[in-house]
């Protein structure tokens, strides 16, 4: 595919606008719709799957727009997908990562027991679905852009280039 | 959820029709839109990439969807899932599904080997973008389906059930 010229999702998303379209409604409703879960929380999930799927176009892409709208910005999502155990985000949050990174490996691994210790810290069912399916649908994501072969820019000042209009604009645009 | 008094990804779809939608829209346009791949084709890598990943309500439900559309019905199913090599399928089909079975592994295994083994058996780009989204969906409704705990009914007759409906109405309804 000619569309290779452009970065990450971007190609493949121009080369098949009818799967593009539920892809990116799919994104909206997850990371920017009305939620008790900030935008900014919910790209941290995204960006912390995507790391662990060591998917660098995505990862890079998550992580500035989880930067862009969480108040510790970059460094905060750094320590998270360094070492969550001692990252500084409320026990809530934390317990919902731990449920997304189960979902990365194996949905079948999600334990009463890891659901039960995020509805302690106060996690909805909203929350905890919500959780999930941003963690499987990076799972998603994650093997789209990288089995495609798709190019990922190098530096940062691209992913917060992108992150200004993800900010500004979501993604329906 | 109270949800999960209905089966598989039906219960968690009730739950959350905003994240329905593009979830079926996705499905909708993948397996069933207008291609040269035909819906049971599509179904087969659907039903194979949700047995290599033991979910057993999407790969029976897939399964079913693909008998139902098969000429080889239901056998032709089952005897690509124990073993692709041997399955009587064309061989650009094979070259498909191996490329589908990898993306599940990891999108980065990908090789340009297997994308040219498949354009040499008259894989088209389309073919090959969709047989990549495909399987990367399909690890996002596995990983959806188990990550919420959700029932998978036993026996076959409530997957041929539902195979009938979406053969006859599709996935919008």
């Amino acid at each position: 595919m000619d569309e290779n010229e452009y970065p990450g999702i971007t190609g493949p998303m121009r080369f098949r606008p009818e799967t593009a379209k539920p892809l990116n409604e799919l994104a909206e409703v997850l990371l920017r719709g009305p939620h008790s879960l900030s935008p900014g929380e919910r790209e941290l999930i995204a960006a912390y799957v995507s790391g662990l799927n060591e998917c660098s176009f995505c990862c890079s892409s998550h992580s500035a727009f989880a930067a862009a709208q969480l108040d510790a910005g970059m460094e905060l999502v750094e320590r998270v997908r360094a070492d969550l155990d001692s990252a500084p985000v409320s026990a809530k949050l934390r317990a919902l990562l731990r449920i997304a990174g189960t979902v990365r490996d194996d949905g079948r691994k999600v334990t009463a027991e890891l659901v039960a210790a995020a509805r302690e810290e106060g996690a909805t069912d909203l929350e905890i679905h919500d959780t999930v399916l941003i963690a499987a649908a990076f799972c998603m994501y994650n093997r789209y852009v990288d089995g495609l072969g798709t190019l990922a820019p190098e530096g940062s000042e691209p992913y917060a280039k992108s992150a200004r209009r993800i900010v500004d604009f979501g993604y329906l645009v």
